[in-house]
C-alpha cells in the first residue's frame, strides 16, 4: 500500500470555501486509487488569533498552556475537512495528535516528533478511509500537548510519510522553491529539484517555505518531498537526494536572507575558554540557536565577542548573558541581515567565496561577520544593503 | 482533602476580561485553603461559531467530526484560564478530556460519562495546583472525542465532584433556581433548596438552567450542587436530597415549560402492539426521547396515535416513522408548549391535578395531551396559551 501524505497549509484551508476546494482535490486523488493521509494546518489567521487571545491574558503566557491553546487550531481544520469530504460521499476520519500517538520530546513550542503509532492510521487506510491529521502538535512523555513550532505541520506530514515509507506532498501558496526570493529578484528561477542539504540550509537561513525539521526528517528517511501549488498544472519542486551533479551545474543553488536575527556584542570579556563555553552552553541549553560567532584578538587577556541569535529569543538570551557580563558592556544590533549562498556544488568548486566578497567590495557592501559550511557561506550585512546584495549575487551566479 | 469542583459557564468566560475575573475569584477561594477543580465551558459564542462553521460545510455534518470540532471550544477556555491563574502567581494546569481519562459511552453529541481516571487530577491537587478541566467532552471506548450535549459541562463538574466525593458549585448568569421563569412571571420566588427529583423534572421539562444528566449524577452520588452567581453575595440554590417535608410546604415547587417539542400524530395505524412497540423501540434506539403518548380507542382495529419528541430530532424521527406508516397519515404540530408542574409534595397531597385542570377550563386553555409521574403533571397546550397558563397556575400555587 503506497501511502501519499499531503499537507495543506493555513492559507489553503483559510476559509470554508477553501476547505471544500481542498476536499475536492483530495477526492480526485482518491479516485486514482491512492491511500491518502492529509495533514492540515490551522485555518488562515486562527493561530495568530489564538496567540492574540493569550497575549490579552498575559505577555508571558505559560508555555504548556500556550501549546494546549494553539493545538486547537489544527483540530478545527482537521474536523472541518473530514466533514467536507464525508459530505462529498467519501469516507474520512480526523485524528488529533493524541489519537494517533504523535509522541514528542523537547520544549514546548518547539518540540520534536519522536515517534508515531501508525496502527490507527493503517487500519483506517485499510478500510478505504481518507485520514485527516491535525498537524503541528504532539503529546510528550508526561501526556502534555506540545507544538512543533511555526510550520510544524510540514514535519507532521514528513514524519507520517516516513512511518509509512510513503511520498510527501506539501501544498502551499507558492508554486515551488526558487533560487532567490522572487519578490526581491524578479528573474529568480524555480528549481525542479533541490538536495535536502541545500534546502535545509536555505530553510534554516530564512527561506520561509519549509520547516527545517521536516527536511531533516525527509533526509533521514529518504522521503522525497514535493512542494508546490495544489490543484494546479504548474510543476513545483522536489526535495530529494541529488546525487549526480553535472560538471556544468552551478556551484550556487540559492540565496537566503533573514532579518530575524540580532547581533549581540560583549565588550572586554575575560578571554577564559571555560567561561565562554559556559556562556554558550547556558544559551544553548535554552534551545536558543547561536549562529555566527566572531571574536577579536585578546588585549590584556580581554576580547570582544559578537554572535547572532533569533530576535524572538533576545529577552531570554539577555537574561542569561547578564550573568556573565556587565550590562554596560553588552550592545545589541538589530539592523542586520543574514545573507547566505548555498549550493552542494560549492563542495567541488573553489573560489566562490572570493568571487562574492569581491562583488561586495566593489559595491561597498560591508561584511560584519562570516560563517561557512561545506555548502554555504553566510555573512552578516547591513539591512540597507540587502536588496543590492541579492541582485548582484543572483546575477553573478545565474540564479 | 475536600475537593471543590466549580463550573463556570460560557457567559462567565465569555471574554478575556471575564476569564481574568474568574481567575481572581478562583484564587481568592484557593487562599481559603480549598482544593479546587474548575470546569469551564467554551467562551461565549464559541460553540455557536463552530457550529456555524460546520453548517457552512454541510447541513448534515458527520457527528463524530462535529464532536471533535466542538470539543475545541472548551480546550481554548481551559488553557486561557490556566494561563490567567498562573499569571497571577498561582499554580494551575489545564486538562482536556483525554488527559484525565473522561470515558464516555453513548452517541455523539449526547454521550454519558462512564468513568473518570482521577489519578492525574489527584496528583495535581496534591501539588497544590488549581486544576482546570475542559468541560462538555469525553473520549469513548474507540478513542473518539464525544460531547455530552448542551450544558454538558455541568455533568463534567458533577462527575468529578462525585469521583472525589466533593462539593459541586455551578456558576452561571442566573442567581439561583426559581419556581417559575421570572421573565414570564415577575413574582416568581427563588428557591433556597430543591430536591434532585424536582430539579430533574424541571430540567428535563425545559428549565434551561442545568443539564439533566448532571442532576441524575448528583443524586446518584449524593453530591450537593450549588447553583448561583459567582463573585456575589446573592445566595443561590442548593440541589440536594430534601427529606423532611413540612406539612405546610407547598405541594408544587415549580413550573417548567418547553417550546422545543413537536407533536407527531399518526392516523389510522394498525392497532398491533408488536408493530407499535417496534416503532417506539426504533425511535428510542436513536436516543430520541418520546415524552407524551396518547392513543384513541380502536375503530376497525385502527387507532390514531400522538406523541411528542424534541424538535431537533424531527428529521431523524420522520425517517423512522415513514417505515411504519403512510406519509399521508402523518401530521406534525409544532405549535405546542409542554407545560409542567413539579413538586415532591404532590406525592402526599391529592387534588393538585384537579385544581389545575379546573383553572385551565375556567380560562379556556385547551389541554391536548397529559402525562404524569409521582411528582409532576405535564400537559401539551397551545403555544399561545403559555403565558396565561403560567400566570394563573403560579398564582394559585403561590410559586
Amino acid at each position: 500500500m503506497a501511502v501519499i501524505v499531503q499537507k495543506y497549509g493555513g492559507s489553503s484551508v483559510g476559509s470554508v470555501e477553501k476547505i471544500k476546494k481542498v476536499a475536492k482535490t483530495v477526492i480526485k486523488r482518491k479516485d486514482n486509487g491512492d491511500s491518502l493521509v492529509i495533514v492540515v494546518s490551522a485555518m488562515g489567521d486562527t493561530t495568530d488569533n489564538l496567540i492574540s487571545l493569550a497575549k490579552q491574558i498575559t505577555n508571558n503566557a505559560d508555555k504548556r498552556e500556550l501549546d494546549a491553546l494553539l493545538s486547537t487550531g489544527e483540530m478545527i481544520s482537521a474536523s472541518l475537512l473530514a466533514m467536507a469530504i464525508k459530505d462529498m460521499g467519501y469516507d474520512a476520519v480526523s485524528y488529533t495528535a493524541y489519537q494517533i500517538g504523535i509522541k514528542t520530546n523537547g520544549q514546548y513550542g518547539k518540540s520534536f516528533i519522536s515517534d508515531i503509532n501508525d496502527n490507527k492510521i493503517r487500519k483506517s487506510l485499510e478500510k478505504g478511509k481518507i485520514v485527516i491529521v491535525a498537524g503541528f502538535q504532539g503529546i510528550n512523555e508526561e501526556g502534555n500537548i506540545t507544538t512543533l513550532g511555526r510550520g510544524g505541520s510540514d514535519t507532521t506530514a514528513v514524519a507520517i510519510a516516513a512511518k509509512f515509507n510513503g511520498i510527501c506532498e506539501i501544498y502551499t501558496d507558492v508554486d515551488g522553491i526558487y533560487s532567490v526570493d522572487p519578490r526581491i529578484y524578479k528573474d529568480a528561477k524555480k528549481l525542479n529539484e533541490i538536495d535536502y542539504e541545500e534546502m535545509l540550509e536555505l530553510s534554516s537561513l530564512g527561506a520561509q517555505i519549509m520547516h527545517s525539521r521536516s527536511i531533516e526528517l525527509g533526509q533521514k528517511y529518504n522521503i522525497p518531498i514535493y512542494v508546490g501549488l495544489s490543484n494546479s498544472d504548474i510543476k513545483g519542486t522536489v526535495i530529494k537526494e541529488v546525487k549526480n551533479m553535472n560538471m556544468e551545474d552551478k556551484p550556487v543553488t540559492g540565496i537566503a536572507t533573514s532579518d530575524e536575527d540580532v547581533v549581540i556584542t560583549i565588550k572586554e570579556i575575560e578571554n577564559d575558554i571555560n567561561m565562554l563555553s559556559n556562556l554558550f552552553e547556558s544559551v544553548g541549553s535554552k534551545k536558543i540557536n547561536i549562529d555566527m560567532i566572531s571574536q577579536t584578538a585578546p588585549i590584556n587577556n580581554k576580547v570582544n565577542i559578537s554572535f547572532t541569535i533569533p530576535k524572538e529569543d533576545l529577552k531570554e538570551c539577555m537574561g542569561i548573558i547578564k550573568k556573565f557580563a556587565n550590562k554596560d558592556n553588552i550592545t545589541i544590533n538589530e539592523d542586520i541581515t543574514k545573507f547566505s549562498i548555498v549550493g552542494i556544488g560549492m563542495k567541488t568548486t573553489s573560489g566562490v567565496a572570493a568571487k562574492m566578497f569581491k562583488l561586495f567590495k566593489e559595491n561597498n557592501i560591508e561584511v560584519k561577520m562570516i560563517t561557512t559550511s561545506e555548502i554555504r557561506i553566510t555573512c552578516a550585512i547591513k539591512h540597507e544593503d540587502k536588496t543590492k546584495a541579492i541582485n548582484i549575487v543572483a546575477k553573478e551566479f545565474n540564479l
